[in-house]
C-alpha cells in the first residue's frame, strides 16, 4: 500500500520530453538515450513541449497534489513511474530571519531562507541526484561515478544503493568527514584523492573510460539540472507565483542557479509567471571566485581558478563546465556575482544560529554574508524580498565545544550558572 | 512579506482550549496560566471544546493549508498568532523500505519508515519543542531549563533563540557530540554532567528553584505533548484518515507515543478517523526497558531502571514521569513493549542504509529491530502496514570511516577499484 502523501510515486502521468539541445550550440539530441558532453563539451539541457504541459496541466491540479519534488512530472524527464527512486523528496521551507535581518534595517519577512538541508541526505544534491538515478536506472545504467566536494556523492550513494547500482565515488582527501562516511555507509565505495575537485574528475573520466561506468559529474549528464530546476519551480508556488526580488545562491558547478533559471523561463512559456524575474546573484568565496572574476572582466567563460582555498567546501569549484549558462543567468537576469570571505561567511553562521535559531551550513552563510553586503550597498533595496539558498543542513559541519561541565555530587553556585 | 507557502504562521485562527486535567486523577486546572505538573506530580493534559473545532474546521479546509504543524492551530494551544516561533516545521515524508522489507517476506508498502530527521535541528524533538517554546513566551516566560539526551535540547535552544528567552540546558557528559555543540551554537547555556537524564533533571528543579527559570522537562509542562500529538495529526492525514495497522516508536520520555495516542482520540472525537487505530509498539533497548518490564509484568507504573546504558541515547531514559499513559495506550491498542538489543538496532542502521540508500538514528534502527523481531513471530502479519518513528537524522550519530584513499599522480589499476 502506498500512503495517500506518496500518491506522486505511484500515479503515471503524461511526459512531455521532446529533445536535448547542446546548451552552447544548441545541437540537437535524441531524447530517452544515454547522453554525456555534447559534440561541443558543454552541458545538454532538456526541452519539453510546453504547450503539451499547459493543455495536460494547471496550478489547480498542481496544488491538489502531494507536496514533493514528482509533483512536477510533467516538466521532468523520467518517463516511466517504475523508474522513479525515491527518499522523500518533500518542498523545503521558507524561514524568515527576522533577527538578523533588523540588523540591516530589513522588515520582517525580507529576508528569507529556503533551507534545503530537509531534503533525503541533507542537502539540495538531493534534487539533482534523484532524477539522475531515476534516468540512469530508466536508460539502462548499472553503475555509476562521480567526483564530489561531498554532498552530492552522499546524495548518489543513497539513491544508487536504492537502485541496487553500484556508485563509485572521488572525492577531495579534506571533504567533510561525514560526508565521506556518510556515502561508505550509504554502500558506495567512495576514494579520498589527494586533490580538488577537477582532479577528482579526471579520474572519474579514466575510471568510467576503464570500467564502463556511467559518468555522474555536475552537468556532464542533463538531468541533475532538471532536478534542481524543482528549486525554481517550488520557490514559484511558495511564492504565489510572485517570485521574491533577489535570490542569493552559493555557486560551485551552479547546476542549481541554471536550473532555476531554466525554471523560471519554462513557468514563463506557461504563462505562470509573468515578466519579472528575481536577480540571480551567484556567491561564491574569495578563495574560489572564477564565477566573480569571470563577471567582473565580462567573460562568458571562467578561467580555472588557481590554489582554490575556502572552508565551504561545497563552493570549492575551481572551473565548472556550465559556466558560460551561470553567467548568461547572472547577466540576464541583472544579477551579480559575489565573493565572501571565510571570516564573513563563519560569522554569517554563527549569528544566525544564536539570533535565529538556525544553523546554516557554510555556503549557506556565504549567501547572508552577501546579502549583508549588497544590503549595506543599497543594491538590495528597502522593500525588497531576499531569498537566500542554504544548500545543506548546518548538522553536517564542525561546530565548537562551547559546554561547560558540572559535577552532580558537588554543591552547585547556582548564581554563577 | 510572508510567502504563500507560511501563511499558517501569520493567519489568525479560532483556539478551542476550554482547560487542562491532571492525567492520572482528572483533577481540572485552567487554561492559560503557567502550570507545571498537576498536584499529584503527574503530566496535564490540554483538553478542548472538540465540538468547537468539529464546526470550525473540516479536512477539506485543512487539506487546502499550507503543509505544515501549524496547519492544525484549532487542535492546538497557542491563543495569539504572534507568539508562534518557527523554523519550518513541515510535514515528514513516508518513505518505503521496500529492499530491507522483502528480506521478511513484507511486500512493497507494507514497510514504511517517517522521517522525522526533516525537523527543524533535525529531530522529531522540534514538535514539542516548538510549541512549549510558543506557549512559554504566550505565559510570559523568559528563561527556560531543561535535561536533555542531546535532542530535545538542541531543539529548545533554537526556538529560546527565536524567542529571545535565555535556554539553560543539562545533559549527560556522555551526550552524543554534535548535540552539545549544536545546543551551545544556538546561543544557549550548556553543562555536561557526569550522571544520566534523571540526574540532569534533578539539577533543573533545583536551578529553577533558585533561580526562576521555566522547567521545560519532558511532560513536566503540558504543551510539549500537543506539539508531538501533530505526528498522530499528521500520519492520520498523510493515510488518507486510514490509519496503519502497527506503529513502532522508540520510547525514551514517551512524549510522542502519549501524543499519539491522544491524536487519534481526538480524531475520533471528530469523527475524522474509524474505529481501528494503530497497535502501538513502545521500543526500547535491553539496556534500559523500564517500560517492557512493567509491560510484562502488568504494571500500571514502572520502576527506575537501574545501570542504565545503550548506544541509542535518545531512550536511554530509566523513569518517565507519564510511565502509565504510556503504558495505557500500549495496552489499549492491543500493542506490546519491545527490548532490542544494541547489535541489533546497529545492524538495522547499516543494512537499511546500504539496502535502500535511508540513514536512520539509531533509534530509528530500534524500531526496524523490533519489526523484524515481531515479523518473524507472526505478530505483524501478512498484509499488514507497519510505519516506523526515525526520530532524526543519522547524520548526528557517529559512522565509521570505510573510505580508501588514492594518490592522483599514481597509475590507478582500475580493475582493483
Amino acid at each position: 500500500m502506498t500512503p495517500a502523501s506518496n500518491a506522486n510515486l505511484v500515479t503515471d502521468r503524461p511526459t512531455f520530453v521532446t529533445h536535448l539541445e547542446c546548451g552552447l550550440t544548441g545541437q540537437r539530441y535524441e531524447a530517452d538515450q544515454l547522453h554525456g558532453l555534447s559534440d561541443a563539451g558543454r552541458p545538454l539541457l532538456v526541452r519539453y513541449d510546453l504547450d503539451g504541459v499547459g493543455n495536460a496541466l494547471d496550478r489547480e491540479t498542481l496544488a491538489a497534489r502531494p507536496r514533493d519534488l514528482w509533483r512536477w512530472r510533467e516538466l521532468l524527464p523520467v518517463r516511466d513511474t517504475a523508474n522513479i527512486v525515491s527518499l522523500g523528496e518533500i518542498d523545503t521551507p521558507i524561514v524568515a530571519l527576522d533577527q538578523i535581518g533588523k540588523a540591516l534595517g530589513a522588515a520582517p519577512g525580507e529576508l528569507l531562507v529556503k533551507d534545503e538541508g530537509r531534503l533525503p541526505t541533507g542537502s539540495f544534491k538531493a534534487r539533482g541526484l534523484v532524477m539522475a538515478i531515476s534516468m540512469a536506472k530508466e536508460l539502462g545504467v548499472t553503475a555509476i561515478a562521480m567526483p564530489t566536494n561531498g554532498n552530492a556523492g552522499a546524495a548518489a550513494a543513497a539513491y544508487a544503493a536504492q537502485a541496487g547500482m553500484e556508485a563509485i565515488i572521488f572525492c577531495p582527501d579534506d571533504t567533510p568527514e561525514i560526508n565521506v562516511r556518510e556515502i561508505a555507509a550509504q554502500g558506495a565505495r567512495v576514494y579520498r584523492v589527494n586533490g580538488l575537485i577537477d582532479d577528482c574528475g579526471k579520474l572519474v573520466r579514466e575510471g568510467c573510460a576503464a570500467r564502463g561506468w556511467f559518468d555522474l559529474s555536475t552537468l556532464k549528464e542533463p538531468y541533475r539540472i532538471e532536478g534542481k530546476k524543482t528549486m525554481g519551480l517550488e520557490l514559484a508556488e511558495q511564492f504565489g507565483w510572485d517570485l521574491p526580488d533577489v535570490i542569493f545562491y552559493p555557486t560551485g558547478g551552479g547546476t542549481g542557479l541554471i536550473g532555476m533559471w531554466k525554471a523560471f523561463k519554462e513557468l514563463q512559456a506557461l504563462g505562470w509567471v509573468g515578466d519579472k524575474l528575481p536577480r540571480m546573484v551567484a556567491v561564491q568565496a574569495e578563495g574560489c571566485a572564477p564565477m566573480v572574476r569571470a563577471w567582473e572582466q565580462g567573460e562568458r567563460h571562467a578561467a580555472r581558478w588557481e590554489d582554490a582555498h575556502t572552508i565551504a567546501a561545497g563552493i570549492r569549484v575551481p572551473q565548472a563546465v556550465g559556466d558560460f549558462l551561470i553567467l548568461d543567468a547572472v547577466r540576464e537576469s541583472n544579477g551579480r556575482a559575489m565573493a565572501v570571505s571565510d571570516a564573513d561567511l563563519a560569522r554569517a553562521v554563527d549569528d544566525t544560529a544564536t539570533s535565529d535559531g538556525l544553523l546554516l551550513c557554510p555556503e549557506g552563510g556565504a549567501t547572508l554574508a552577501a546579502w549583508r553586503q549588497a544590503k549595506s550597498e543599497g543594491w538590495v533595496k528597502d522593500g525588497e524580498i531576499a531569498l537566500l539558498f542554504n544548500c545543506a543542513t548546518g548538522l553536517k559541519y564542525p561546530l565548537p565545544d562551547k559546554s561547560r561541565t558540572l559535577d552532580r555530587n558537588a554543591p552547585v553556585d547556582w548564581r554563577a550558572i
